[in-house]
């Protein structure tokens, strides 16, 4: 839920006299993302959405979030486009943030995702790393496996205290996915964090992606692994190899998986999962008291995470290798 | 900040089939009201406003409220229209909640009225008294001065510890009002909550009134004595006499006032300043723990109230007695 920082109505006015987007007729605050505050402007130009940046995402990563949205718009790629202002810049400031201008994306999240959904979020998928093969920025991934093990050291001591063994099984986890993480399959710009409110639908078709601001440069397939740990799960906690199933074929429909992929899907699963596991552990740790956003549990990523560490076979999430 | 009943994809698609508006292109929960959960709705006709009515909104006040809202669009007064379902209802359910679609409406509210917003902020009240002569529901003032004694009275042990000599003053002022209120001036629908979070302007034109939720039969001029408390005083406490001559003669223009309702002026302004500083003396002294709307303080409505029983004349609210 967001929507921290209040804009007067009159420092807006200044603010969008550097844009050419018409009369403002109206602004809302809208309950969307939990890292910005968000307006929804309608003008006679059209509707859109302003971003203010608070504190979680850097400033100096903002080019590379709104370049790559440019970049996709410019592809075809359905995606909110930065609106540039008079003088060509992305970027701009109001309250003392930095502000952003993007069109309004159509669309519903899906809190359900049907077989339908997940192929469409592979085919998706595929297209935004297909779309983004010559964007020339570079973002590092901050929360890439080499960021778990200082991640998971400020919360293990008190890891116990939240789900009983957890510190000694995501010790050895750590131990094995260093080990054997797959260093080399392809990489690309990923979105990272493709969660189902992050994709819109209009009836059952897919209609873009919004919330970018945990991309980076990672293994491609990877975004298929947090993917099938955010779309293919039951609320119970069972997976459903249909979704899966879906997912992968759509994906691959697009963007045919190499072997090597295919079958480093299991391990990029279990990274995954971990990862969400650990970043949740860590802000479920810090609750500040009088807090406006429940923490999410952990608990559920570290189900699934021991879900794939039972998988033997890749044709367990509905892919077959094709030889 | 609103948006407390999150609604699932799948719910609004089967609601949505009760009205005739189009096919639904987005939806997007809004921070507008404390009272409700709203959601802006784009469907193929058009923008929507849909509305959750929560706990603090008694359903039996609805067909009030939205009939309201119809009979004001029926005579042209600029306010969010209700939108009917296929068979005639205003009103349905959604997510265990009354729920009504209500029409966009265009504009702004403006955080630093001007006295050219004060003048148009009384012309529309005196519109919507003169739009509603002939509106047939009636609801009493569950916050008009008979409210006033016992809502106080669940507090006065601790108004001290908030506003020092606060228990004393406010039943002298209890006291005075009972015996002085000018009970027999004209009434009829007001909107009884008309701050300047609920009046949007594009450019410096009023578009409208919002959030009727307060709307009832009271007397006409204790609308403009809210809003000489809600629109005239400065951040500092000062008030401020060129808005309120704007207001009021803004409203004077299009519904002349009698000698009885102007001279009745500072006594209302006393009546609205005093019940703005319980309720919120009220909700003050019970905020929840983990609340997600922090309460508004008491303390400048009870320096206003302070200011209203210096006044002399209501001469000093820049309008004069005319005969």
């Amino acid at each position: 839920m967001a929507v921290y920082t209040a804009v007067d109505d009159a420092a807006l006015e200044v603010f969008l006299a550097d844009y050419d987007i018409g009369e403002l007729l109206s602004a809302k605050g809208i309950a969307e993302g939990v890292e910005n505050s968000n307006y929804l402007l309608r003008t006679t130009g059209g509707i859109f959405i302003l971003t203010l940046y608070e504190q979680r995402v850097a400033v100096e990563d903002l080019p590379f979030f709104l370049g790559l949205l440019a970049h996709c718009a410019a592809k075809g790629f359905k995606a909110p486009e930065p609106v540039a202002r008079r003088d060509g810049a992305l970027l701009s400031t109001l309250c003392g943030r930095s502000a952003a201008i993007v069109t309004f994306l159509d669309g519903i999240s899906t809190r359900r995702p049907s077989p339908t959904h997940c192929a469409e979020v592979g085919r998706g998928l595929a297209e935004l790393h297909l779309a983004t093969v010559d964007f020339p920025l570079r973002r590092a991934n901050a929360l890439g496996i080499d960021a778990w093990a200082p991640l998971f050291a400020a919360s293990a001591e008190d890891a116990d205290g939240v789900i009983p063994g957890m510190r000694a099984m995501v010790d050895e986890e750590l131990t094995m996915l260093t080990e054997c993480w797959p260093r080399t399959l392809p990489d690309g710009v990923i979105h990272a964090d493709l969660f189902p409110d992050n994709v819109f639908f209009i009836g059952r078709a897919l209609s873009g992606f919004i919330d970018f601001y945990f991309a980076c440069n990672e293994l491609l397939a990877y975004d298929i692994a947090i993917c099938l740990n955010a779309w293919c799960f039951e609320d119970d906690g069972a997976f459903n190899v249909t979704k899966a199933r879906a997912l992968t074929l759509g994906y691959a429909a697009r963007r045919p998986l190499s072997t090597a992929e295919v079958t480093a899907l299991p391990i990029l699963a279990r990274g995954a999962a971990l990862r969400f596991c650990l970043t949740r552990l860590h802000d479920w740790l810090r609750v500040p008291k009088n807090a406006l956003v429940t923490p999410k549990d952990p608990a559920p990523y570290f189900e699934r995470l021991r879900f794939h560490q039972r998988v033997r076979s890749p044709a367990e999430y509905g892919i077959e290798l094709q030889d």
